[in-house]
């Protein structure tokens, strides 16, 4: 019941918001397990279908705009007396979303994980040792909470729209 | 056009999948808006909904939901010469998505921004410095490339349904 002062967030607009823009891309379940799929390997349409059971159409339209976006690129193949079909592969801007389902996952694996434990777990290639997408001070400091982290306006933020309503 | 084998996630099952739990609590773009509002100190419903243009009865929803999940938690406050409203704040649960946020924040501010830069970063507190999302190995091997990554199955990983299609 303490008076608060305004939040500094409010003196700014949201118009040009990076995370909107990037939720706009690719923030919606159907997307999310499409990324799972290809970041699990899995690459063609059929696997997809059956393992995400997301609609054919919906899947269809899914991976088509995450070709638009520049995330998947198409890539040709024939099976034996089979027509050529197409794989999804991730492009470097979609790999660059890697820290993203990761951190999904961490979450995941955390809080949404059965008693016999978590079904995937990131690993680095090299050693097996396990990946979790960590919050980084790029001045090196270590963060030992959440807490440390706050959001902060950036060098485009625009002053924020009038208040109409 | 080279014949692949099998992918190995072809050979598990998506049934206990973490991060499609995960998307399935959070996954959608309102609701990363709304945390994006919660994380950027915006706690109050008009302030959100002017912020995100939100539909009332839809931001309505996904705070409840939110709630349910245990991300959010209701907080009561009252302006003088009003009703007593609620707030809405992050639980641990939901600070924990944090990493979730700064993820899209890193990748939005690089593939998603104008030319004037940012209009949000995420800094350490106590120094300023920028904080980024970054794929750490366990063991403290640097990675260098994000294909230095990979998903693998877990101690919770059961076999793949039989395929009826």
């Amino acid at each position: 019941m303490v008076a608060v002062t305004q939040p500094e967030a409010l003196n700014w607009s949201t118009a040009n918001c990076t995370i909107e823009r990037a939720v706009g891309v690719f923030g919606d379940r159907w997307s999310f397990l499409v990324l799972r799929e290809v970041f699990s390997g899995v690459r063609r349409f059929d696997d997809m279908r059956v393992r995400t059971r997301i609609p054919r159409q919906v899947l269809s339209a899914r991976l088509a705009s995450l070709i638009d976006a520049g995330l998947l690129r198409r890539e040709p193949y024939r099976e034996p007396g089979q027509r050529t079909r197409n794989e999804y592969r991730l492009t470097q801007k979609g790999l660059d979303l890697y820290p993203v389902l990761v951190a999904l996952l961490d979450w995941g694996n955390r809080y949404a994980v059965d008693a016999d434990g978590p079904p995937i777990t990131a690993i680095h290639r090299d050693c097996g040792g396990a990946v979790h997408a960590a919050l980084a001070c790029s001045a090196g400091h270590d963060l030992e909470s959440v807490r440390d982290v706050a959001f902060r306006v950036g060098p485009g933020a625009r002053p924020a729209e009038a208040r109409t309503a």
